[in-house]
């Protein structure tokens, strides 16, 4: 095969295991925090009916669809979001969910997008949502565990902005668009962008003076009670997130050690999830009370990479300790070491080549990023000793083997 | 929207929770299984260059790939297994690798199958792989890990079929096919097809008797030796598992207690992973040695319901206690309970509607496999107590908090 053709589409990545192991090391701390709310995991599958997806995202996101016609003549289309997908489970087994219907769901989407925007076209999607309740506890919980997940990661000076939709009045979306992008544009630019749809300075005034709803209020007071650290809210009143459906609280995590931009965001949402259920009438789609939180996956990954906060052993590999093969009449004790610790709930690989040079063996355990190397020889088989060697700080000592727990 | 239209297509599954939960609880208890023995995670693109994919696996599967034209006129396909894939990857970073390779791979594979047959679609693949190594330990390793596995999966009554392909000698690959069936068509019905494509019946007979190599022996000794127990390993001169590709060894799981088939079946395979390398000279592909076993995860989950082993409520749910709300009033004392509890390292979830009557907060929690569920009222508040019940036993009592932890 010509050695050319050996790679990746465009947008599509391999995770080799120092990325993949940093990806499930996100993937599982998020998944604990979900759970420890309460929230239960949801899967959908890969393809559906193009039918169920198309028109559902704006004539834009049709296009950056994977749409293909399959061998049984049937339109189908790649997972574009979560959220779709979740709108048809919810309208297909609304009597088998209980409700609230509170899920995750963390699985991957497609879309052909522009990937010189740094864009990756088939990434991970990782979500939360609380469907089905309008109770401003659901609103505090999401915020709850979004705190609790970026301080599980480690995240240094997390914020959380919130703002309320209704504190926007009957402004139309566009202006509300503009106003979004006072961070990044500054007030004179958002003015001057005002003024070009006709509307007025006072406008911006009147948001950037207002005070949190009693609402928001509420919600923020409630989501302290569960436990959010004081200092993390902050009420951002030009937060708008550029979508239009948002109806009520409007979520932001950001960190102010990384400015490149937001880990994710989210808000309520009560005109979207029924969208496949019947029409109240004259066309008016049922209420489903919904609110919601998005992790930006890469996003995140790219803030722990920029901070440095996988930069503990314990993080980039599983792996604690490789058993090396002093020669194969030692082999036995080789194993018998490894079956002792992994027996004691290490994670212990024991190399597998009875015949390679230490210094092979050891630079295995560098290459895959494993602290500890375990070293048994006659020496330490006449003193009934280990000598483990720590490739983190280059040392190394023999040890008792009763004390081999103690010092790894 | 038509109803009729809310539905997944052919073969693709939507999971909810309660199954969704299910497979998690597989996958992560693979996956620690996996890591205890030193693997690492891999993940490759969902979809590949067509090129890369078609004409690996034989006419047939090319007909089974969902395969289609992208945005930008590339051909491509959809991962059809993970076994081409790696074989990329090794090709494609061989410098990168650690050598041996070990990774496992967990992710969704797609075929457009007969789903008459009771095959998915779309359905989940989970590898072992150890690539890069001959030695017999790698063999033994991949042993121990498959008999750990299922016994933390808590199978009964497992076994391990092995064979090695070297007492096939010369045979022929459909005779070899034919004696693969003899545990389904009987000993008759294999002498019958063998005399169909002029193979002798002592052919039969000479694998029957055989005994196990050297090469085996010393496989199913070090295995043990890596904590497998004893009775575990079943060799059986037979197996062939179809597949013309086993150079050395061949693994079959099965259990004893669940004839329906194997859970999962591997080998040694030696040609495969060379694929993508330079051929050494007139057209022979490269040895790669490679020793690895597929968990068959749809099976795998079948034969658990089966057997009862999802019976344990903490295996259905990830939350252990739904804490009421006994009114609006004492919403405050509920929030307290579940910081309290959850900071004890509890996943509680906290019902998200204070106006809601108590029964349907049971009712709830039933509906989510919940099984605890936490009332506090003004007697408990008086008291100082909380009431606990047991959704499982259908059981009450009222303890004291401090007491609380001791009995959930």
């Amino acid at each position: 095969m010509n050695k050319a053709l050996l790679k990746t589409l465009k947008g599509f990545r391999d995770f080799l295991p120092k990325e993949a192991r940093k990806r499930q090391y996100v993937v599982t701390t998020l998944r604990k925090v979900f759970e420890s709310y309460g929230f239960e995991p949801l899967e959908t599958p890969s393809l559906e009916y193009e039918e169920i997806l198309m028109g559902k995202y704006g004539e834009e996101a049709d296009k950056l669809m994977y749409r293909f016609t399959d061998n049984g003549e049937r339109q189908v289309a790649m997972r574009y979001d979560q959220t779709v997908p979740l709108s048809r489970v919810y309208a297909q087994y609304q009597n088998d969910l209980p409700i609230p219907f509170k899920r995750y769901q963390i699985q991957p989407v497609w879309r052909a997008d522009n990937t010189q925007k740094g864009r990756y076209r088939e990434f991970l999607q990782c979500d939360i949502d609380i469907v089905g309740t309008s109770s401003f506890l659901a609103d505090a919980e999401i915020l709850a565990v979004i705190g609790e997940c970026y301080k599980q990661l480690a995240f240094p000076n997390l914020k959380i902005l919130i703002n309320d939709r209704a504190l926007f009045g009957n402004l139309p979306q566009r202006a509300i668009t503009i106003i979004d992008k006072l961070r990044k544009i500054g007030e004179e630019g958002v003015l001057k962008e005002l003024k070009e749809i006709g509307i007025k300075n006072e406008e911006l005034a009147k948001i950037l003076e207002a005070k949190p709803t009693e609402n928001l209020l509420n919600i923020m007071k409630t989501a302290e009670e569960l436990g959010l650290p004081e200092n993390i809210l902050q009420f951002s009143p030009t937060l708008a997130r550029g979508l239009d459906y948002y109806t009520g609280i409007i979520i932001e995590a950001v960190c102010q050690n990384y400015p490149t931009g937001s880990l994710g965001g989210g808000g309520r949402y009560d005109n979207l999830i029924g969208m496949f259920l019947p029409v109240v009438k004259d066309g008016i789609p049922q209420t489903v009370p919904s609110v919601g939180f998005a992790v930006g996956f890469d996003r995140t990954l790219d803030a722990m990479e920029d901070l440095n906060l996988f930069s503990d052993f314990t993080k980039l590999s599983a792996t604690r300790i490789l058993v090396t093969i002093f020669n194969e009449e030692l082999l036995d004790e080789s194993i018998k070491l490894t079956s002792f610790m992994r027996n004691s709930g290490l994670n212990v690989e024991l190399y597998n080549d009875p015949k390679a040079k230490l210094e092979k063996q050891i630079k295995y355990a560098d290459k895959k990023s494993i602290q500890y190397v375990a070293v048994i020889g006659p020496d330490e088989i006449k003193d009934n000793t280990v000598t483990i060697k720590n490739l983190r700080v280059n040392d190394q000592q023999t040890v008792a083997r009763t004390d081999l727990l103690k010092v790894i």
